[in-house]
């Protein structure tokens, strides 16, 4: 028996999940190798131009196993569809029987990727981050910000976003108990902040080394592609500690893959999250030490949310 | 808005479609070099031991993109269920928003391998085959012999099985208006047909270059794998006709890989079905030619036969 989950459900079902304490298992079992995930599927598409992704995998011994397809298609706000679209699937890992399709529209990935934001923030944030900066103005900048907040009392927040009208919306639409400052470049978030996230597809640095002040925490939602890039490589040369929630990943996506290519850093400078989440030596040490996650995303990450939500639908 | 098909929805829409006609518009494409096809994702399992695929593509300027997830659990009919298990998933190639969910838990791979076998012995099969020989009792044997009563005149049938009861189960099973005749070895079917159809998950040859008549045509089915083998190689060698349905696949499985590998034909040898479907001069001149057609199954199977059944379905 399959069961069909809509996307009014599924918001539903995750509110009453723990998806950050859902990440930090994910995040464990994957650095412990308990998991499978081969690499991603991929298919593009020319007119109009797109790509599809398909990931999938396993935790082993656990019930289900996981495949997610997530696309972006770019021309779909000209006709009113926002250009994600996506669903994912469950299956018996005992048997291959499909048990659900969660036609989550991409929020699930949206919400899966917020609350590893959180992890990262609650494992590596200094103790007084002064002020939380969020780098982009979109659905992820606001999605971290509202995990964020259930993981510091901080209130106060600086944005930075390349268009002046949407960190105005953002402001507007998120200012609730919170006092948001919009800031005149990603520099001015740095100057005033010590818990910054960036939630931008940029391609080219938006955060300096010498923009940092000791004691920052960065987490680095944007860049999942081998050409995207949000931090300075100098910057990553500077981190005092650097996380990776996928070694394996880092040696071709992300922050940590560009530091590397550009010789200022050793792969091996990076320890993966799960493995900071088991060893508090990994993790920060003194209060004044720069830290920096890079996030990529990982396919453990959707089975987590997902059996987690199908798990909630069915027992409600 | 997504449409969930059930199994027996499917199959009530599947009977209204013309699966052959659609078999030869996807090979025809594929051939042409119209279709978009990557590598098949694969996930291994343990414990109990399965494997699941994950077949996806489409045709160009097409409406959908479609993935295929099929599985084979092989303690499964220990618990009364199906080894195999599957579904398909049909996605708008132009905005990437999922279209239909197809619940077929994998009958449809069954008859659109049928059919493809079916368009084979169109194309292919001597003008008078005397008999039909199938090797192999199972489901896929059931369905390829379905099929061919519709493309010959022939009711004349030979079978053979390696377990003698589900030979005797096939014969009460499939002999309404059809004279069956049980084989002792494949060896005897070879000599009492000249269109010939193998279905088994056979690792060593069952049909030798010697039991094959002049004139006769061979569907292999059975091999999908780089070690599964129902030709002997000599066969592939001795025929004059050599077609494959996939020429990149039948680098990497299949009896034309087989035969390649202990090299005894040149993979030149073979012609892609599609390109034959176009070209009367790549198909058979004379009457007591030998000619093979190695079936090893292809994407565009499943985007067409998903179209097909989507298409039917919401427009009764």
């Amino acid at each position: 028996m399959v069961i069909i989950i809509k996307k009014e459900d599924i918001l539903k079902a995750v509110e009453k999940v723990d998806v950050v304490a859902a990440m930090e298992e994910g995040f464990i079992q994957y650095s412990k190798g308990n998991t499978v995930v081969p690499p991603v599927g991929e298919l593009l598409f020319e007119e109009p131009r797109g790509e599809a992704h398909i990931k999938y995998g396993y935790i082993k011994k656990d019930d289900f196993y996981c495949i997610k397809i997530a696309s972006g298609f770019y021309d779909n706000p000209k006709l009113g569809i926002s250009s994600s679209q996506g669903l994912m699937l469950l299956f018996d890992q005992k048997t291959g029987q499909p048990a659900a399709v969660l036609l989550d529209e991409g929020v699930l990935t949206d919400i899966r990727t917020a609350a590893a934001g959180a992890l990262a923030a609650r494992y590596f944030a200094p103790r007084d981050p002064e002020s939380i900066g969020i780098i982009g103005t979109g659905i992820q900048a606001r999605l971290q910000l509202e995990f964020l907040l259930k993981q510091t009392d901080c209130r106060s927040v600086w944005i930075w976003g390349r268009n002046e009208e949407n960190s105005k919306h953002f402001k507007e639409e998120m200012g609730k108990g919170v006092e948001i400052h919009i800031a005149r470049s990603p520099s001015e978030v740095a100057q005033n902040t010590r818990l910054i996230v960036t939630t931008t597809p940029s391609e080219t640095p938006l955060l300096f080394a010498d923009d940092i002040r000791p004691g920052t925490h960065i987490t680095a939602i944007g860049s999942d592609t081998s050409h995207k890039q949000e931090l300075e490589s100098a910057l990553l040369q500077k981190a005092d500690i650097l996380i990776a929630d996928s070694k394996s990943q880092s040696k071709s996506r992300g922050e940590i893959f560009r530091a590397v290519k550009d010789g200022l850093i050793d792969e091996e400078k990076a320890v993966e999250l799960g493995n900071a989440i088991l060893n508090p030596d990994l993790r920060r040490k003194k209060e004044d030490q720069i830290s920096i996650a890079d996030l990529t995303g990982v396919a453990v990450q959707d089975i987590m949310i997902a059996t987690a939500v199908y798990k909630n639908f069915i027992n409600n």
